[in-house]
C-alpha cells in the first residue's frame, strides 16, 4: 500500500478511509483532522487560552502535542486520582512529556489537595468508580480553568470514546444526555466552554500518532475501569466496524448532522432547571452539587 | 429455580425478567405478553380479521398459534420465495402446521404466480437478497390482505428482530425509518394496518414456545441471509445483553417511550410525498413502485 498523500511506502493503514499513510504524512493527517474538527465546530477562536485535560494516556498527550503544533496556546492540567500504582505512573508519563516539550503543567492532587481519592470516594458515595471519577474531573477541570482565566477546556475524547458513549446513551435513550453529547459544550451557567478536538480520530490512530512522535504514554488502562459498560460498548462497535468499516464514524457524524438537534430541547429544559450549589456555587439540579456531596461523604468516611 | 407463577420446578429461564417458568406457565406467559402488546398498542380490535404472515419459522408459527389461543380470527399467508431447498422445506413446515390446526392458509408462489424468484430478482435488480425479499413480502402481504378483506396483517417480528433493526437504523441515523419503526403501522395510503404482536418476546422464548407446543418449525435460517448486517447487529446486541440482562428490551421499549415521537415528523413528511404507482396503484415515492420495478427487471432477465 502506498501513502495517500506522497505515494511513498505506507506504514499506517486507516481502514475506514481505505487509505494508507507514510509516517510524516500520517502526522499531518492527524493534525489536519484536528484542525478541521476545531474549524467545523468553532471550538477555539484565535488567541484563546486552552487548558488541556491530560491523563498521561495516548489521547490527551497527543491532543496537547497537536494543539501546540497547530499554534494554540495550550497548558496542561493533570489530576491525581489516588488510584494505586496507576496514578503515580500516569503522573510520571505526563510530567516527562511536559518537561520535554517545556509545556506548562498545572497539577491537582485529589488526596493532598481535596482530602480523598477515587477508590475511597466512590465507595463512600456508593457510586461506580468511573462515575465518581468523571464528576470529579468535570468539576475540577472547570474550576481550574475558571480560576486560571482559560477560555476553553479541551479533552482527549476520540471517535471511539464518543461513539461508545453515544451507543450507551442510545441504548437507554437517555434523551437529556443525547441532547448535550456534542463536540462543543458552550460556556454558560458558570461553565467554561468544553471541546473535544479528537472526534475525527480513532483510538488506533492516536496510538500510532504517539508512537511516531515518540510520546511515551501510559499504556495500561485504569484498573478501576475494567469490565465497565463503556468498554462493552466499544467492543460491540468494534465488531460492527469489523464487518462495515466506517460504521463507527458514520454513527457519530450522522448523529451530529441528523439527530442531535432533535434532542436539544430536552437538554435545554434540564439546563434551565439548574441552580447554584449551596457550598461551591457550581450549577447543579439539586441543593448541593454532586462533587460537594461526594467530597463530604468521602471526608466523613476517611 | 422455581416457576414464578406456580412455584413448581422451572424448565425455562428468562434472564431479563430474572424469572423461571414451568412449561404450562411459560406458555401462559408468552400469550400474556402478546395480549399485553396487542392491548397496549391497540393492534387488533374485537372482531377484526387478521392475516398472519407465516414463513414456517418459529416466530410466525408461534404467532399464529398464540393469536388463535387468544381467540382471534387469524388466517395464514405463506409466500414461496423460490430459494433452493429452503423454500420447499419452509412450505412443508407451514402446511403441516396449518393442517394440524385446521387453520386456513393462503399461498402465493413467486415463481409460479409472479414469474420470478428472489435469487433471480435480487440479481436482476442489483439489490441484496434480503432487500428484494423484504419489499416483495411487504407488497404481496398488503395486496393479499386488501383483496381478502382482512383488517390487519400480523408479522412475527420478535424483540430481537426489532432491537436489531432499531440498532441498524440508529447506526446510520436513518431518521425516516426511525419515525416509522413502531409496533403498529396504521392503515392509510392503500396500506392495511400492520402489527407486530411479538415485540415483548425474545428469540429464545419463541423457540421454547414452539418446542413446548410441539410446533415443528424450520430451524435453518434462510441461506441468503447469511452474513448480512442484521445478523451482525443481533450479535452485537447479544454481547451487550450478556453483560447487562434486560438491555435489549430497554433499548426497544425506551425508544418507543422516549424517542420515537421525535422522529415522527420526518416520517410523516416522507409519507406525504407518496403517490400511486403507475402500474399497480400502490403508494410509492417514485413513478413506479419498487416491487413493480423489481418484477419488470426480473422478468426481463429470465
Amino acid at each position: 500500500m502506498k501513502c495517500r498523500r506522497c505515494r511513498g511506502p505506507a506504514v499506517i493503514e486507516v481502514r475506514r478511509h481505505n487509505a494508507g499513510f507514510c509516517g510524516s504524512c500520517f502526522l499531518r493527517h492527524c493534525r489536519e483532522q484536528v484542525r478541521r474538527a476545531i474549524e467545523d465546530h468553532r471550538m477555539i477562536a484565535e488567541g484563546e487560552r486552552v487548558l488541556v485535560a491530560v491523563s498521561g494516556g495516548k489521547d490527551s498527550l497527543a491532543l496537547w502535542d497537536i494543539l501546540e503544533a497547530l499554534g494554540y496556546e495550550a497548558d496542561g492540567l493533570y489530576l491525581g486520582l489516588g488510584i494505586g500504582e496507576y496514578s503515580p505512573s500516569s503522573a510520571a508519563h505526563t510530567r516527562a512529556f511536559a518537561r520535554r516539550r517545556a509545556g506548562r503543567l498545572v497539577e491537582i492532587d485529589l488526596p493532598t489537595d481535596l482530602g480523598f481519592d477515587i477508590p475511597t470516594g466512590s465507595r463512600a458515595a456508593n457510586r461506580v468508580p468511573c462515575s465518581a471519577c468523571g464528576l470529579s474531573k468535570r468539576h475540577l477541570f472547570n474550576q481550574a480553568a475558571t480560576e486560571g482565566g482559560y477560555d476553553v477546556v479541551a479533552t482527549g475524547h476520540n471517535l471511539d470514546d464518543e461513539a461508545a458513549v453515544l451507543l450507551g446513551n442510545v441504548l437507554r435513550w437517555n434523551t437529556e444526555y443525547l441532547g448535550r453529547q456534542l463536540p462543543v459544550l458552550p460556556a454558560g451557567n458558570g461553565f467554561v466552554r468544553k471541546v473535544k478536538p479528537l472526534v475525527r480520530l480513532g483510538e488506533r490512530e492516536m496510538a500510532a500518532y504517539c508512537v511516531l512522535r515518540g510520546i511515551d504514554y501510559i499504556v495500561e488502562e485504569c484498573p478501576m475501569a475494567e469490565g465497565n459498560r463503556h468498554l462493552g460498548y466499544k467492543e460491540a462497535l468494534n465488531a460492527i466496524e469489523e464487518r462495515s468499516p466506517g460504521a463507527k464514524a458514520a454513527f457519530y457524524s450522522e448523529f451530529l448532522d441528523k439527530a442531535a438537534h432533535l434532542f436539544a430541547p430536552g437538554a435545554a429544559a434540564a439546563r434551565a432547571d439548574l441552580r447554584s450549589c449551596g457550598q461551591c456555587g457550581a450549577a447543579t439540579p439539586g441543593e448541593v452539587c454532586a462533587f460537594c456531596r461526594l467530597r463530604a461523604r468521602a471526608g466523613a468516611s476517611s
